[in-house]
């Protein structure tokens, strides 16, 4: 494996209404990539944006100001419900989808993916509590609902929430070796659930 | 149990290079209380604040300006090695920690609470890879190399970064029930790591 030469550029994609843990469940595990990861936060207009439970994370540039990227990380969060019908927004991410070396997306987030019409014909999962209204937003994708979270190509679709921690350790895998990964989940003192197909939660919500 | 009639008040700490996932993983877990819990961001001044690796979090309050908590959550990160010399800081959060209902620390955020004074002669742990370094700031601390968690009377220290998410679920539980947080831990499609015993990171950092 080519280990990149110079550091992997990431933008994590912030809407009023995301999900804490989608965004910076992740965003530890790339921000513990150090030198060899730059991260930037991004949303329609830089600034705070607010989650439901109250914390505002802090958008340091406009998706249309942004270029190519080596990661996109998509979180979901309830907000999801109204971006989805938000075609600025959505034809900003089918952009900046077709310009990034590898796009992810937590929970709901694959929901917005699949309206911007990414997912067509791949692979993907996403939250189990929510599956059925995900499913709703993108038929032409082959859902699957029993992953902790999904490969296909470049795109990575997590499960709900705290699935986003693991995936992002295996893309993180997918560019610097399991080694780093293995680092990572230790320093974090974290249990990589290293299998994407472990998903106790589905059977849980009546799914698989 | 008698579970709060109206809801709690969380106040989490944020200082430049906090660690990210100490503070958005216990407020993930918080968040999902809904109606029954009001997250602020509390720093020394309003406005954003800087992680490591990039990422700003915004804080709503200055420490000063804050009274009553019921929880009070101070992560950790590498920001603390500045912060146990800031006076101001440590005064703030020893005043916090007298007024709270329950204080939690994630990380070496308890080399924090230690500065503070509040944790002598109380059982308290940290991030096994700073264990050293964290014991150093609080000699009449009770230190337990081998905890994800410990609870000591209205404190709870919880070990590295991910083991945050641990506690903030035993402490919802000493609040609201152990149903509330298998709920909870559901819904983030998170295993919950109930054993505050559980810990492999202590032996394979030479520790216990």
């Amino acid at each position: 494996m080519d280990t990149p030469a110079k550091p992997i550029t990431i933008g994590a994609v912030l809407f009023p209404g995301f999900e804490i843990l989608d965004v910076y469940g992740p965003l530890e595990m790339f921000g513990m990539l150090g030198e060899r990861a730059r991260i930037t936060m991004l949303a329609e207009r830089p600034g705070p944006v607010r989650t439901l439970a109250g914390p505002a994370g802090l958008a340091d540039a406009s998706l249309a100001e942004t270029g190519d990227l080596d990661v996109l990380l998509v979180p979901g969060g309830m907000g999801t419900r109204r971006e989805v019908g938000n075609a600025a927004f959505i034809g900003e991410l089918a952009r900046l989808c077709a310009r990034a070396g590898r796009v992810a997306s937590v929970c709901t987030g694959s929901a917005l993916l699949a309206r911007a019409g990414v997912l067509d014909g791949r692979r993907a999962t996403s939250n189990k509590r929510a599956f059925a209204w995900v499913r709703s937003q993108g038929p032409a994708v082959d859902w699957v609902p029993r992953a902790r979270w999904v490969e296909d190509g470049r795109f990575f679709t997590a499960s709900g929430v705290s699935a986003g921690i693991d995936m992002s350790l295996g893309l993180i895998a997918s560019i610097f070796g399991r080694q780093a990964s293995l680092e990572i989940a230790t320093w974090a003192e974290y249990e990589w659930h290293e299998d994407s197909g472990w998903d106790p939660f589905a059977s849980l919500n009546g799914l698989a």
